[in-house]
């Protein structure tokens, strides 16, 4: 049941993991600098929500082109489909 | 756009909602009687859990029964409803 | 190591809970009378959101009455208060 | 109002950050090579959790080290600190 990635917005997606890494190295920073708690928090927050957002774009892509579109072509795969998509949100939702 | 509520497990999604109804009352009696925080809050982190179990089972049906099964039967409707879901996810994600 | 719940605002933490208790009874008229899933699963994110911030309310209340304030007492029971702080927040992060 | 940060595990915290960079460029890797979606977000809520776990150490050792010690000193600091780590936690419950 494997597929190609959900590939139309790579670029965007790409992009987006950059700044993460971005918010990442800058948080190595802070703990090596000693920077305040807090301060350091209220980025691993910023990046946490980065993260989600990712996801949530990702996951969108994903259910429109690997659940409805096979679906519209009809074939029992689609439950199989859903199944699987519903599992990988439950565990986003408890990440 | 609306449709049926996606009725399949009603009865089992109607028993997890009782039982967390009875989790908000036990709450509130541990409220009413000064009981510690910490068991308190651990109560209350129960009842989350919870309550996104029960989201995550109305969730698959709807995937199922709302999105890929109006999708197998072609119409323009199916990339609307991804759409819908993927913002109910999202809000469900961010609660 | 049992101490008092956090009760000064006992009043305001119960209200909270009615309207809790409220959404979940409204959460099960919507499954009863079949209302379309995606407007469930948003009064599942509102009541979900309520939750948090009833935690997250109890949970102040507990760090300045239950860990701060013994610890300006002195003594040894701060450390293993904040540890129990820390894993009630744990659960509550991972619910 | 500003302190040093929390500096006891900071080996541990920045060996944690390093394996989260690692997980993100895995995930880049995973976009660039058009990985299965539902693989990726499976990575995604790992490195979330991962990011989670950080973040819970950090504010534990936060806890301890600039709220319960301050507060065993006396001072009128205690609850303002409090508040301030409270805030945190909020935006990290709700990240």
């Amino acid at each position: 049941m494997e597929m190609a990635g959900c590939g139309d917005k790579k670029q965007d997606l790409a992009m987006r993991l950059r700044r993460v890494e971005g918010q990442i190295r800058g948080l190595q920073r802070m703990v090596e600098d000693d920077k305040y708690c807090i301060d350091t928090l209220t980025q691993v927050s910023a990046a946490t929500s980065a993260l989600r957002s990712f996801a949530l774009s990702l996951l969108e892509d994903h259910l429109v082109q690997c659940v409805a579109a096979p679906a519209s072509k009809g074939g029992p795969e689609a439950t199989a489909r859903v199944r699987e998509a519903a599992d990988a949100i439950a565990r986003l939702v408890r990440s």
